[in-house]
Protein backbone atom coordinates (compact mmCIF):
# COMPACT_ATOMS: atom_id res chain seq x y z
CA UNK A 1 0.00 0.00 0.00
CA UNK A 2 3.02 2.63 0.87
CA UNK A 3 4.68 4.08 -1.65
CA UNK A 4 8.25 6.20 -1.11
CA UNK A 5 8.01 9.71 -1.86
CA UNK A 6 4.22 9.95 -0.97
CA UNK A 7 3.15 11.63 1.70
CA UNK A 8 -0.28 10.49 1.49
CA UNK A 9 -1.61 6.66 0.85
CA UNK A 10 -5.40 6.18 -0.63
CA UNK A 11 -7.58 3.57 1.17
CA UNK A 12 -10.88 2.04 1.57
CA UNK A 13 -12.46 2.28 4.47
CA UNK A 14 -15.89 1.83 6.06
CA UNK A 15 -17.44 4.66 7.62
CA UNK A 16 -20.33 4.54 10.07
CA UNK A 17 -22.50 7.47 11.33
CA UNK A 18 -25.56 7.15 13.01
CA UNK A 19 -25.46 3.44 13.12
CA UNK A 20 -25.87 3.43 8.93
CA UNK A 21 -22.18 1.90 7.75
CA UNK A 22 -20.79 3.14 4.06
CA UNK A 23 -17.69 1.76 2.10
CA UNK A 24 -15.92 4.91 1.15
CA UNK A 25 -12.38 6.36 -0.12
CA UNK A 26 -9.96 7.48 2.65
CA UNK A 27 -6.53 9.61 2.68
CA UNK A 28 -3.83 8.54 4.99
CA UNK A 29 -0.92 9.40 6.24
CA UNK A 30 2.03 7.80 5.23
CA UNK A 31 4.26 6.62 7.24
CA UNK A 32 7.39 4.97 6.64
CA UNK A 33 11.23 3.92 8.22
CA UNK A 34 13.87 6.75 7.13
CA UNK A 35 17.40 4.57 7.24
CA UNK A 36 19.83 7.40 8.20
CA UNK A 37 23.62 6.42 7.21
CA UNK A 38 27.02 8.42 7.65
CA UNK A 39 28.99 6.92 4.47
CA UNK A 40 27.65 3.14 5.40
CA UNK A 41 27.42 3.05 9.10
CA UNK A 42 23.77 3.10 10.13
CA UNK A 43 23.09 5.77 11.73
CA UNK A 44 19.68 5.77 12.90
CA UNK A 45 15.92 4.53 11.84
CA UNK A 46 13.38 6.94 12.22
CA UNK A 47 9.27 6.63 11.35
CA UNK A 48 8.46 9.55 9.39
CA UNK A 49 6.25 10.90 6.46
CA UNK A 50 7.71 10.50 3.04
CA UNK A 51 9.24 13.82 1.50
CA UNK A 52 11.82 16.49 2.16
CA UNK A 53 14.15 13.85 3.71
CA UNK A 54 17.20 15.21 2.98
CA UNK A 55 16.23 18.39 4.68
CA UNK A 56 15.33 15.67 7.67
CA UNK A 57 18.60 14.28 7.62
CA UNK A 58 20.01 17.38 7.82
CA UNK A 59 18.07 18.72 10.69
CA UNK A 60 18.86 15.36 12.50
CA UNK A 61 22.45 16.00 11.86
CA UNK A 62 22.71 19.08 13.63
CA UNK A 63 20.12 19.33 16.00
CA UNK A 64 21.43 15.64 17.70
CA UNK A 65 25.00 17.61 17.24
CA UNK A 66 26.76 15.34 14.81
CA UNK A 67 27.53 18.59 12.82
CA UNK A 68 27.92 22.29 13.63
CA UNK A 69 27.96 24.23 10.41
CA UNK A 70 26.59 23.61 7.21
CA UNK A 71 30.11 22.92 5.81
CA UNK A 72 30.73 19.86 7.94
CA UNK A 73 28.24 18.29 5.37
CA UNK A 74 30.16 17.20 2.85
CA UNK A 75 27.14 15.41 0.59
CA UNK A 76 23.77 14.07 1.64
CA UNK A 77 21.48 12.18 -0.96
CA UNK A 78 18.72 10.02 -1.32
CA UNK A 79 19.65 6.36 -1.90
CA UNK A 80 18.18 3.13 -2.30
CA UNK A 81 17.67 0.71 0.32
CA UNK A 82 19.27 -2.45 0.47
CA UNK A 83 16.04 -4.42 1.56
CA UNK A 84 13.28 -3.20 0.50
CA UNK A 85 14.84 -1.78 -3.09
CA UNK A 86 12.63 1.32 -3.21
CA UNK A 87 14.21 4.49 -3.66
CA UNK A 88 13.55 6.68 -0.94
CA UNK A 89 13.82 4.83 2.34
CA UNK A 90 17.59 5.94 3.19
CA UNK A 91 19.57 9.03 3.21
CA UNK A 92 23.46 9.04 2.75
CA UNK A 93 25.37 11.74 4.24
CA UNK A 94 29.45 12.38 3.94
CA UNK A 95 30.89 14.28 6.97
CA UNK A 96 33.90 16.08 6.60
CA UNK A 97 37.09 14.30 8.68
CA UNK A 98 36.44 16.60 11.89
CA UNK A 99 32.57 15.83 12.07
CA UNK A 100 33.01 11.87 11.55
CA UNK A 101 31.38 10.69 15.06
CA UNK A 102 32.81 7.70 17.52
CA UNK A 103 30.53 4.90 16.58
CA UNK A 104 30.83 3.14 19.54
CA UNK A 105 30.35 5.96 21.79
CA UNK A 106 27.38 6.91 19.51
CA UNK A 107 26.40 3.41 19.87
CA UNK A 108 26.12 3.66 23.74
CA UNK A 109 24.75 6.87 23.80
CA UNK A 110 21.83 5.58 21.20
CA UNK A 111 21.00 2.75 23.58
CA UNK A 112 20.78 4.32 26.71
CA UNK A 113 18.20 6.71 24.85
CA UNK A 114 16.63 4.06 23.27
CA UNK A 115 13.23 4.74 23.39
CA UNK A 116 13.29 8.09 21.76
CA UNK A 117 16.86 9.05 20.51
CA UNK A 118 16.76 12.45 20.69
CA UNK A 119 15.52 12.56 24.26
CA UNK A 120 16.29 10.60 27.44
CA UNK A 121 18.87 11.55 30.40
CA UNK A 122 21.72 11.51 28.48
CA UNK A 123 20.09 13.55 26.28
CA UNK A 124 19.03 16.26 29.04
CA UNK A 125 22.42 16.47 29.99
CA UNK A 126 23.64 16.15 26.22
CA UNK A 127 21.86 19.57 25.93
CA UNK A 128 23.25 21.52 29.69
CA UNK A 129 26.66 20.21 28.51
CA UNK A 130 26.59 21.79 24.89
CA UNK A 131 26.81 25.08 26.43
CA UNK A 132 24.41 26.46 23.85
CA UNK A 133 24.00 30.15 23.66
CA UNK A 134 20.72 31.86 24.68
CA UNK A 135 18.38 32.89 21.91
CA UNK A 136 18.41 36.12 20.89
CA UNK A 137 17.60 38.11 24.10
CA UNK A 138 16.61 41.65 22.12
CA UNK A 139 14.15 39.25 20.15
CA UNK A 140 10.49 40.85 20.61
CA UNK A 141 7.04 39.59 19.55
CA UNK A 142 3.64 41.43 19.49
CA UNK A 143 0.58 39.81 21.16
CA UNK A 144 -1.47 40.30 18.08
CA UNK A 145 1.16 38.94 15.80
CA UNK A 146 1.57 36.07 17.80
CA UNK A 147 -2.21 35.01 17.86
CA UNK A 148 -2.10 35.30 13.67
CA UNK A 149 0.01 32.51 13.65
CA UNK A 150 -2.26 29.73 13.66
CA UNK A 151 -4.68 30.67 11.08
CA UNK A 152 -1.53 31.53 8.67
CA UNK A 153 -0.50 27.84 9.52
CA UNK A 154 -3.95 26.39 9.04
CA UNK A 155 -3.89 28.31 5.24
CA UNK A 156 -0.61 26.73 4.42
CA UNK A 157 -1.42 23.26 5.24
CA UNK A 158 -1.79 20.80 2.65
CA UNK A 159 -1.82 17.24 4.22
CA UNK A 160 -3.65 17.38 7.12
CA UNK A 161 -6.58 18.65 5.97
CA UNK A 162 -7.64 15.97 4.38
CA UNK A 163 -6.30 13.17 6.60
CA UNK A 164 -6.27 14.60 10.49
CA UNK A 165 -3.16 12.83 10.93
CA UNK A 166 -0.09 14.78 10.49
CA UNK A 167 1.87 17.70 12.58
CA UNK A 168 2.84 20.45 11.51
CA UNK A 169 5.77 22.91 12.08
CA UNK A 170 6.21 26.54 10.46
CA UNK A 171 8.77 29.25 11.00
CA UNK A 172 7.63 33.09 10.36
CA UNK A 173 10.12 35.96 10.26
CA UNK A 174 9.54 38.56 12.68
CA UNK A 175 7.18 40.48 10.63
CA UNK A 176 4.94 36.80 10.94
CA UNK A 177 5.61 35.98 7.46
CA UNK A 178 5.04 32.68 7.21
CA UNK A 179 9.03 30.95 5.41
CA UNK A 180 8.16 27.50 5.33
CA UNK A 181 5.77 25.04 6.23
CA UNK A 182 6.53 21.04 7.37
CA UNK A 183 4.56 18.12 8.15
CA UNK A 184 5.00 14.13 9.50
CA UNK A 185 3.80 11.56 11.21
CA UNK A 186 6.32 12.60 13.72
CA UNK A 187 6.39 15.97 15.75
CA UNK A 188 10.34 16.39 15.77
CA UNK A 189 10.43 15.18 12.44
CA UNK A 190 8.58 18.63 11.18
CA UNK A 191 10.56 20.46 13.23
CA UNK A 192 14.28 18.66 11.92
CA UNK A 193 12.58 19.47 8.65
CA UNK A 194 12.47 22.87 9.47
CA UNK A 195 15.94 23.30 10.79
CA UNK A 196 17.55 20.96 8.43
CA UNK A 197 16.58 23.36 4.90
CA UNK A 198 17.52 26.35 7.51
CA UNK A 199 20.95 24.81 7.72
CA UNK A 200 21.23 23.68 3.61
CA UNK A 201 19.94 27.45 2.96
CA UNK A 202 22.89 28.89 5.21
CA UNK A 203 20.36 30.44 7.89
CA UNK A 204 21.50 29.23 11.28
CA UNK A 205 20.62 30.92 13.36
CA UNK A 206 17.19 31.28 13.37
CA UNK A 207 17.36 34.35 15.95
CA UNK A 208 14.53 36.36 14.37
CA UNK A 209 12.12 33.96 13.96
CA UNK A 210 9.07 31.94 15.47
CA UNK A 211 8.58 28.41 15.60
CA UNK A 212 4.89 27.44 15.55
CA UNK A 213 3.96 23.41 16.37
CA UNK A 214 0.62 22.09 15.95
CA UNK A 215 0.58 20.05 18.64
CA UNK A 216 2.44 19.87 22.64
CA UNK A 217 6.05 21.66 23.42
CA UNK A 218 7.96 18.85 24.43
CA UNK A 219 11.27 18.60 25.71
CA UNK A 220 13.01 17.27 22.01
CA UNK A 221 10.89 20.10 20.18
CA UNK A 222 13.09 23.04 23.13
CA UNK A 223 15.97 21.35 22.15
CA UNK A 224 15.83 21.42 19.02
CA UNK A 225 14.84 25.26 18.53
CA UNK A 226 17.52 26.13 21.02
CA UNK A 227 20.62 24.26 18.67
CA UNK A 228 18.98 26.57 16.03
CA UNK A 229 18.92 29.97 17.65
CA UNK A 230 14.71 29.96 17.54
CA UNK A 231 14.50 32.82 20.42
CA UNK A 232 10.36 31.69 20.50
CA UNK A 233 8.54 28.13 20.29
CA UNK A 234 4.88 28.25 20.03
CA UNK A 235 2.15 25.35 20.11
CA UNK A 236 -1.63 25.32 20.04
CA UNK A 237 -1.62 22.94 22.85
CA UNK A 238 0.11 22.39 26.68
CA UNK A 239 3.80 21.90 26.71
CA UNK A 240 5.64 19.44 28.92
CA UNK A 241 6.51 19.73 32.94
CA UNK A 242 10.79 19.18 31.10
CA UNK A 243 9.79 21.82 27.87
CA UNK A 244 9.18 24.38 30.81
CA UNK A 245 12.08 23.71 32.77
CA UNK A 246 14.22 23.29 29.72
CA UNK A 247 12.82 26.77 28.48
CA UNK A 248 13.69 29.04 31.37
CA UNK A 249 16.85 27.48 32.35
CA UNK A 250 17.90 28.43 28.86
CA UNK A 251 16.02 31.49 28.24
CA UNK A 252 13.31 30.56 25.55
CA UNK A 253 10.17 31.90 25.27
CA UNK A 254 7.80 29.61 25.32
CA UNK A 255 4.22 29.37 24.06
CA UNK A 256 1.22 27.21 24.63
CA UNK A 257 -2.41 27.39 23.66
CA UNK A 258 -2.10 29.89 21.62
CA UNK A 259 -6.08 29.57 20.25
CA UNK A 260 -8.38 32.28 18.99
CA UNK A 261 -7.40 35.54 21.11
CA UNK A 262 -5.50 33.53 24.23
CA UNK A 263 -2.27 32.39 24.60
CA UNK A 264 -0.32 31.59 27.96
CA UNK A 265 3.48 32.21 28.04
CA UNK A 266 5.24 29.70 29.78
CA UNK A 267 9.06 30.64 29.91
CA UNK A 268 10.43 33.92 28.75
CA UNK A 269 8.26 36.45 29.17
CA UNK A 270 9.68 39.43 28.39
CA UNK A 271 9.91 38.44 24.60
CA UNK A 272 6.35 39.01 24.39
CA UNK A 273 6.23 43.20 23.80
CA UNK A 274 3.75 44.69 26.05
CA UNK A 275 2.01 47.66 24.34
CA UNK B 1 10.48 22.36 39.85
CA UNK B 2 9.51 18.54 38.67
CA UNK B 3 9.35 15.97 41.69
CA UNK B 4 9.45 12.03 40.96
CA UNK B 5 5.86 10.33 41.65
CA UNK B 6 3.86 13.04 40.39
CA UNK B 7 2.17 13.34 37.49
CA UNK B 8 1.17 16.95 37.72
CA UNK B 9 3.66 20.28 37.93
CA UNK B 10 2.21 23.44 39.78
CA UNK B 11 3.51 26.39 37.99
CA UNK B 12 3.41 30.39 37.07
CA UNK B 13 2.32 31.58 33.97
CA UNK B 14 1.30 34.29 31.76
CA UNK B 15 -1.74 34.46 29.99
CA UNK B 16 -2.78 36.72 27.27
CA UNK B 17 -6.24 36.82 26.14
CA UNK B 18 -7.58 39.60 23.87
CA UNK B 19 -4.44 41.64 24.39
CA UNK B 20 -4.20 41.71 28.34
CA UNK B 21 -2.33 39.92 30.26
CA UNK B 22 -2.54 38.51 33.58
CA UNK B 23 -0.54 36.17 35.54
CA UNK B 24 -1.99 33.10 37.03
CA UNK B 25 -0.90 29.64 38.44
CA UNK B 26 -1.31 26.59 35.97
CA UNK B 27 -0.81 22.78 36.10
CA UNK B 28 1.64 20.90 33.49
CA UNK B 29 1.42 17.54 32.64
CA UNK B 30 4.57 15.82 34.57
CA UNK B 31 7.55 14.85 32.32
CA UNK B 32 10.54 12.67 33.46
CA UNK B 33 13.01 9.93 31.93
CA UNK B 34 12.85 6.60 33.56
CA UNK B 35 15.82 4.19 33.02
CA UNK B 36 14.78 0.25 33.24
CA UNK B 37 17.32 -1.83 34.26
CA UNK B 38 17.73 -5.70 33.72
CA UNK B 39 19.97 -6.15 36.95
CA UNK B 40 22.43 -3.81 36.60
CA UNK B 41 22.19 -3.18 32.87
CA UNK B 42 20.58 -0.19 31.62
CA UNK B 43 18.30 -1.00 29.10
CA UNK B 44 16.43 2.00 27.65
CA UNK B 45 15.64 5.60 29.15
CA UNK B 46 12.07 6.60 27.91
CA UNK B 47 10.50 10.15 28.87
CA UNK B 48 7.18 9.31 30.92
CA UNK B 49 4.71 10.89 32.97
CA UNK B 50 5.36 9.84 36.21
CA UNK B 51 3.47 6.99 38.33
CA UNK B 52 2.71 3.93 37.51
CA UNK B 53 6.04 3.17 36.81
CA UNK B 54 6.40 -0.95 37.67
CA UNK B 55 3.21 -1.42 35.39
CA UNK B 56 4.97 0.64 32.35
CA UNK B 57 8.83 -1.73 32.55
CA UNK B 58 6.35 -4.74 32.77
CA UNK B 59 4.80 -3.58 29.51
CA UNK B 60 7.84 -2.45 27.79
CA UNK B 61 10.02 -5.22 28.46
CA UNK B 62 6.62 -7.13 27.50
CA UNK B 63 5.60 -5.24 24.06
CA UNK B 64 8.90 -5.18 23.10
CA UNK B 65 9.21 -8.98 23.42
CA UNK B 66 12.19 -9.62 26.31
CA UNK B 67 9.45 -11.60 28.25
CA UNK B 68 6.76 -13.74 26.64
CA UNK B 69 5.02 -14.88 30.32
CA UNK B 70 4.44 -13.36 33.68
CA UNK B 71 6.98 -15.55 35.22
CA UNK B 72 9.65 -14.52 33.55
CA UNK B 73 9.89 -11.51 35.49
CA UNK B 74 11.34 -12.15 38.97
CA UNK B 75 11.60 -9.13 40.75
CA UNK B 76 10.51 -5.33 39.64
CA UNK B 77 11.14 -2.78 41.82
CA UNK B 78 11.53 1.09 41.69
CA UNK B 79 14.85 2.07 42.58
CA UNK B 80 16.98 4.86 43.59
CA UNK B 81 19.10 6.41 40.58
CA UNK B 82 22.51 6.54 40.66
CA UNK B 83 22.72 10.07 39.16
CA UNK B 84 19.83 12.08 40.60
CA UNK B 85 19.50 10.50 43.93
CA UNK B 86 15.58 10.59 43.34
CA UNK B 87 13.87 7.51 44.02
CA UNK B 88 11.23 6.38 41.43
CA UNK B 89 13.04 7.65 38.28
CA UNK B 90 14.70 3.92 38.05
CA UNK B 91 12.89 0.58 37.71
CA UNK B 92 14.98 -2.53 38.00
CA UNK B 93 13.73 -5.97 36.71
CA UNK B 94 15.23 -9.03 37.82
CA UNK B 95 14.49 -12.01 34.66
CA UNK B 96 14.28 -15.52 34.80
CA UNK B 97 17.67 -16.93 33.31
CA UNK B 98 15.63 -18.17 30.35
CA UNK B 99 14.36 -14.28 29.46
CA UNK B 100 17.96 -12.82 30.07
CA UNK B 101 18.76 -11.05 26.62
CA UNK B 102 21.92 -10.97 24.76
CA UNK B 103 22.92 -7.34 25.20
CA UNK B 104 25.23 -7.51 22.61
CA UNK B 105 22.25 -8.11 20.53
CA UNK B 106 19.88 -5.87 21.84
CA UNK B 107 21.98 -2.96 21.62
CA UNK B 108 22.82 -3.28 17.53
CA UNK B 109 18.85 -3.43 17.77
CA UNK B 110 18.15 -0.45 19.73
CA UNK B 111 20.83 1.40 17.95
CA UNK B 112 19.19 0.41 14.72
CA UNK B 113 15.60 1.76 15.74
CA UNK B 114 17.44 4.61 17.77
CA UNK B 115 14.78 7.49 16.71
CA UNK B 116 12.45 5.33 18.44
CA UNK B 117 13.12 2.24 20.03
CA UNK B 118 9.66 0.72 19.55
CA UNK B 119 9.66 1.34 16.25
CA UNK B 120 12.17 1.68 12.98
CA UNK B 121 12.40 -0.89 10.14
CA UNK B 122 13.78 -3.62 12.66
CA UNK B 123 11.11 -3.90 14.40
CA UNK B 124 8.65 -4.23 11.84
CA UNK B 125 10.53 -6.60 10.65
CA UNK B 126 10.48 -8.14 14.09
CA UNK B 127 6.51 -8.01 14.44
CA UNK B 128 6.20 -9.62 11.16
CA UNK B 129 8.84 -12.14 13.16
CA UNK B 130 6.99 -13.05 15.89
CA UNK B 131 4.52 -15.09 14.12
CA UNK B 132 2.35 -13.55 16.55
CA UNK B 133 -1.84 -15.22 16.28
CA UNK B 134 -4.14 -13.41 15.04
CA UNK B 135 -6.44 -11.35 18.01
CA UNK B 136 -9.69 -13.44 18.79
CA UNK B 137 -11.52 -13.24 15.40
CA UNK B 138 -14.88 -14.50 17.30
CA UNK B 139 -14.73 -11.29 19.39
CA UNK B 140 -17.72 -8.77 18.00
CA UNK B 141 -18.26 -5.02 19.31
CA UNK B 142 -21.32 -3.46 18.37
CA UNK B 143 -21.43 -0.14 17.15
CA UNK B 144 -23.01 1.76 19.82
CA UNK B 145 -20.91 0.51 22.21
CA UNK B 146 -18.53 1.77 20.55
CA UNK B 147 -19.60 5.46 20.15
CA UNK B 148 -20.02 5.34 23.89
CA UNK B 149 -16.51 4.43 24.68
CA UNK B 150 -14.74 8.19 24.33
CA UNK B 151 -17.36 9.74 26.83
CA UNK B 152 -16.59 6.76 29.52
CA UNK B 153 -12.87 7.88 28.90
CA UNK B 154 -13.38 11.18 29.37
CA UNK B 155 -15.03 10.90 33.01
CA UNK B 156 -12.70 8.28 34.33
CA UNK B 157 -10.11 10.95 32.92
CA UNK B 158 -8.09 12.67 35.46
CA UNK B 159 -4.58 14.71 34.45
CA UNK B 160 -6.03 15.78 31.31
CA UNK B 161 -8.53 17.87 32.43
CA UNK B 162 -6.23 19.53 34.08
CA UNK B 163 -3.28 19.80 31.77
CA UNK B 164 -5.19 19.48 28.05
CA UNK B 165 -1.21 17.44 28.19
CA UNK B 166 -1.52 14.07 28.50
CA UNK B 167 -2.50 10.89 26.49
CA UNK B 168 -4.84 8.76 27.80
CA UNK B 169 -5.67 5.20 27.03
CA UNK B 170 -8.19 2.86 28.41
CA UNK B 171 -9.10 -1.04 28.30
CA UNK B 172 -12.90 -1.95 27.87
CA UNK B 173 -14.01 -4.93 28.38
CA UNK B 174 -17.01 -6.67 25.30
CA UNK B 175 -19.75 -5.07 27.85
CA UNK B 176 -18.42 -1.54 27.38
CA UNK B 177 -17.32 -1.73 30.82
CA UNK B 178 -14.00 0.58 31.57
CA UNK B 179 -11.61 -1.71 33.33
CA UNK B 180 -8.45 0.54 33.67
CA UNK B 181 -7.29 3.87 32.18
CA UNK B 182 -3.94 5.23 32.36
CA UNK B 183 -2.13 8.95 31.34
CA UNK B 184 0.76 9.50 30.04
CA UNK B 185 2.88 12.51 27.94
CA UNK B 186 3.45 9.33 25.87
CA UNK B 187 1.09 7.95 23.79
CA UNK B 188 2.64 4.40 23.65
CA UNK B 189 3.38 4.41 27.71
CA UNK B 190 0.03 4.97 28.78
CA UNK B 191 -0.63 1.84 26.52
CA UNK B 192 2.86 0.06 28.21
CA UNK B 193 0.89 1.00 31.62
CA UNK B 194 -2.09 -0.76 30.84
CA UNK B 195 -0.48 -3.49 28.92
CA UNK B 196 2.10 -3.95 32.28
CA UNK B 197 -1.31 -3.98 34.10
CA UNK B 198 -2.83 -6.87 32.23
CA UNK B 199 0.43 -8.70 32.12
CA UNK B 200 1.19 -8.58 36.14
CA UNK B 201 -2.54 -9.53 36.90
CA UNK B 202 -2.48 -12.55 35.11
CA UNK B 203 -4.89 -11.35 32.74
CA UNK B 204 -3.09 -11.58 29.19
CA UNK B 205 -4.25 -12.54 26.34
CA UNK B 206 -6.57 -9.10 26.65
CA UNK B 207 -8.60 -11.57 23.90
CA UNK B 208 -12.13 -9.94 24.98
CA UNK B 209 -10.88 -6.56 25.52
CA UNK B 210 -11.10 -2.98 23.62
CA UNK B 211 -8.37 -0.56 23.32
CA UNK B 212 -9.51 3.25 23.08
CA UNK B 213 -6.45 5.64 22.91
CA UNK B 214 -6.95 9.40 23.12
CA UNK B 215 -4.73 10.52 20.06
CA UNK B 216 -3.24 8.95 16.82
CA UNK B 217 -3.34 5.02 16.29
CA UNK B 218 0.25 4.70 15.07
CA UNK B 219 2.41 1.70 14.24
CA UNK B 220 3.61 1.35 17.69
CA UNK B 221 0.20 1.29 19.14
CA UNK B 222 -0.81 -1.44 16.76
CA UNK B 223 2.23 -3.40 17.32
CA UNK B 224 1.67 -3.18 21.77
CA UNK B 225 -1.79 -4.10 20.86
CA UNK B 226 -1.23 -7.29 19.22
CA UNK B 227 1.54 -8.66 21.19
CA UNK B 228 -1.34 -8.49 24.40
CA UNK B 229 -4.05 -10.28 22.15
CA UNK B 230 -6.16 -7.24 22.16
CA UNK B 231 -8.55 -7.49 18.90
CA UNK B 232 -9.70 -4.20 18.80
CA UNK B 233 -7.76 -0.42 18.75
CA UNK B 234 -10.10 2.70 18.41
CA UNK B 235 -9.26 5.98 18.36
CA UNK B 236 -10.52 9.19 18.55
CA UNK B 237 -8.15 10.62 15.75
CA UNK B 238 -6.41 9.43 12.17
CA UNK B 239 -4.57 6.10 12.00
CA UNK B 240 -0.93 6.26 10.03
CA UNK B 241 -0.78 4.25 6.82
CA UNK B 242 1.84 2.13 8.69
CA UNK B 243 -0.79 1.23 11.42
CA UNK B 244 -3.45 0.23 8.86
CA UNK B 245 -1.12 -1.77 6.90
CA UNK B 246 0.01 -3.82 9.75
CA UNK B 247 -3.37 -3.80 11.47
CA UNK B 248 -4.94 -5.31 7.92
CA UNK B 249 -1.81 -7.84 7.52
CA UNK B 250 -2.32 -9.19 11.46
CA UNK B 251 -6.00 -8.71 11.13
CA UNK B 252 -6.56 -6.71 13.74
CA UNK B 253 -9.37 -4.20 13.84
CA UNK B 254 -8.38 -0.50 13.80
CA UNK B 255 -11.07 2.14 14.50
CA UNK B 256 -10.52 5.83 13.95
CA UNK B 257 -12.15 9.49 14.44
CA UNK B 258 -14.04 7.82 16.92
CA UNK B 259 -16.41 10.86 17.82
CA UNK B 260 -19.97 11.68 18.53
CA UNK B 261 -22.06 8.97 16.35
CA UNK B 262 -19.54 8.48 14.00
CA UNK B 263 -16.05 6.40 13.36
CA UNK B 264 -14.10 4.79 10.40
CA UNK B 265 -13.09 1.34 10.37
CA UNK B 266 -9.70 0.69 8.79
CA UNK B 267 -8.70 -3.15 9.14
CA UNK B 268 -11.17 -5.99 10.49
CA UNK B 269 -14.25 -4.54 9.58
CA UNK B 270 -15.65 -8.29 10.12
CA UNK B 271 -15.55 -7.69 14.14
CA UNK B 272 -17.81 -4.47 13.87
CA UNK B 273 -21.40 -6.27 14.36
CA UNK B 274 -24.22 -5.78 11.58
CA UNK B 275 -27.52 -5.50 12.88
Amino acid sequence: MARASRSVDLTQVTEWNGGIATRKDDFLAAEEPLEIRIGENPLSVTMRTPGHDVELAAGFLFTEGLVQRREQIVALESVTGDNDGKRGNVVRAELSSEALPDFEKLRRHFFAASSCGICGKASIDAVRSRLLRIPNPDFRVAPNLLVSLPEALRSAQDVFERTGGLHAAALFDSGGKLLIVREDIGRHNAVDKIIGWALLNERIPLSDCVLLVSGRGGFEIIQKAIVAGIPVVASVSAPSSLAVQLARELRLTLIGFLRGNRFVVYAGDDRVARS
